[in-house]
């Protein structure tokens, strides 16, 4: 991926520290709608991190939960009507601006009423979209290339973290790779829905999105480099990585950013 | 907290290693009703500390799994239309004397839903209601200092353990500060939720009510304080504080025990 | 259990060593219906076997999950009426030859409803079953002893995988006891849940289903063995063992089996 704005590789790793700390001071509440596989792990995640989660989705009570929130997940995984309905109550808190939402499109590769769905809510202003290349793909109906995410970006106005081998974020117009990560995160369950979840608690303290959105997916994929390093496999890998994300220090950005 | 009943901080550490042995040779079944985020967490430390736990929701067969349960739970956590069903059936068997359930209303500080529905709960006739201080204030309608805590349990003839930075457990009459913990407690998720699923597998095993709740919440914290001497961060924690539970001895509770 | 096959004590082991490698080579498909509490431990243990995870129960899209899984799971944990019906839409394209699927009805000794439910399934021609000796005295209304065992799943042309102490496999002519395992299995939430989605992957890449559900019974055991010679309590095992089935060699599987 080409990048037109030469600061930006260069000015990410401080903006992470950066977010990183003001995540441990502010402790902002995220409220997520997730399924119900990732939510345990999620929320260890995002409790790692600093930020405060909340994951009902009872249609008598997600108002209240959403207008006290900073930030909202939206993930599609273990899809059904209530959280269809409770997708509805939770953005009504936050079509106004300076209200960031986060939409993780899961799986919809393989279902087509999914992908609909998740192309309607795209229209709906999401702050990013985090998703992997078979996921884009069924989103945008287009090849995932570097082009086309940001073609994609650009029109919908939101941020697009792809998340894979390397990491893609572009807001149409900036753009940048990430190269840290283990093959392990693609052995533990639910680590691109905590990927997402980690977006929103940064968005919920910063923001510009596309420096949210970059922040969040590096330090996600330097913790994941940290736990890998030791561990025996993916079950002692997950609880490193809930570690390595609770001790992030900023020298630990700063010394292992590998961008693009 | 004054304490009037002098007995008591002394009589509490072998009475909970006591408790603590009848949970592995008896192992009851405690039915949770609770949030898809606490349940393997919940069911991990149930099953630890030598208890069975069950957790279906479903109205068809709730009441045959209430039935043959020894203790509730019940956890108002991402609560829902199926789970305020499932409430009313499960509490049937749980209506006679000498069937103990646990009220955890989780969250009812965010949503005046949830606390309207706590506070009729409450008038149902828990065994134990354990919460912390924001969700007590929501409770009670007043603020969450000691007396009020002790007035509450008073009115409402059970026994109230409020947990945050030392644990207070009271049934009106008797009270003791638990000063036993671990910050980690609270960077993992279902830690309280697991607490009062513990609370109600001790009430399973001791019939006084106020001698089964502080036996869990002394047991909880010094898990937590064996496990969090020895942790890197909440992942290993969360591993380490089951296997101290899977381990508590009666000297550890002796030892330990740090009660006012 | 005598053993009228000869050659089956000593033809599992390369055989199981030979479809753990398949697991890893061919990451099949398996779409699980599965209770809440197990969903994230069964997607662990199914991505450290090579296996593909997948849990909706969402009725407007199980269809294309079920249709382009390799597999299927269906467990009665914690049964709604959402799951009953995406029990009959996802049975749908898994009731041609060839198509596998595994029932595990966990604690149909408890719920007389869902005990006749899992009976009607059983006449739908699951390729295995797997359950504990309680829950077969239940489904069969009989003794849970090695002759009904074999009787049962000659009647209903299934392999029935009973675990325990000991783990025996039938199909009704063929008979395996299956010796390996630990302790610290029986206590750790959704072992037996993840067991029987092992069955499923193995099912996946074996069309011999005696074989499939024997090697998947044995690898987990072995696995057991190997995380309980290490782990100190129930928190720190729950990681070796996905760890264990991570690493799990052919070497491992031909030394370690103890069959009969």
């Amino acid at each position: 991926m080409r990048n037109p704005d030469r600061s930006w590789p260069g000015a990410l790793p401080p903006l992470a520290a950066d977010i990183a700390a003001r995540l441990r001071a502010r402790h902002p509440r995220v409220h997520c709608i997730t399924n119900t596989v990732a939510q345990a792990f999620t929320a260890n995640v995002l409790l790692a991190a600093g930020a405060i989660p909340s994951m009902t989705t009872s249609p008598q009570e997600i108002g209240e939960f959403a207008a006290r929130a900073d930030a909202l997940l939206i993930n599609l995984g273990t899809f059904d009507d209530e959280r269809r309905a409770a997708v509805d109550l939770a953005l009504a808190p936050f079509s106004a601006p300076g209200r960031p939402w986060v939409l993780d499109p899961v799986l919809i590769d393989v279902s087509e009423v999914r992908a609909a769905y998740a192309r309607g809510l795209v229209g709906r202003g999401p702050a990013a979209v985090r998703l992997n290349a078979a996921e884009f793909a069924a989103l945008a109906q287009t090849q995932a290339d570097a082009e086309s995410v940001v073609r994609c970006a650009s029109r919908h106005k939101t941020v697009i973290g792809m998340t894979g081998a390397a990491d893609y974020v572009t807001d149409g117009a900036r753009r940048l790779a990430i190269g840290n990560g283990h093959d392990l995160m693609g052995r533990v369950t639910a680590m691109g829905c905590a990927a997402s979840a980690l977006v929103a608690a940064c968005l919920a303290v910063e923001p510009d999105a596309f420096s949210a959105a970059a922040s969040a997916l590096l330090i996600f994929g330097i913790a994941g480099e940290i736990a890998g390093a030791g561990a025996r496999g993916p079950g002692q890998f997950a609880a490193d990585f809930i570690d390595a994300i609770h001790a992030m220090g900023g020298n630990d950005i700063m010394q292992r950013a590998r961008l693009t």
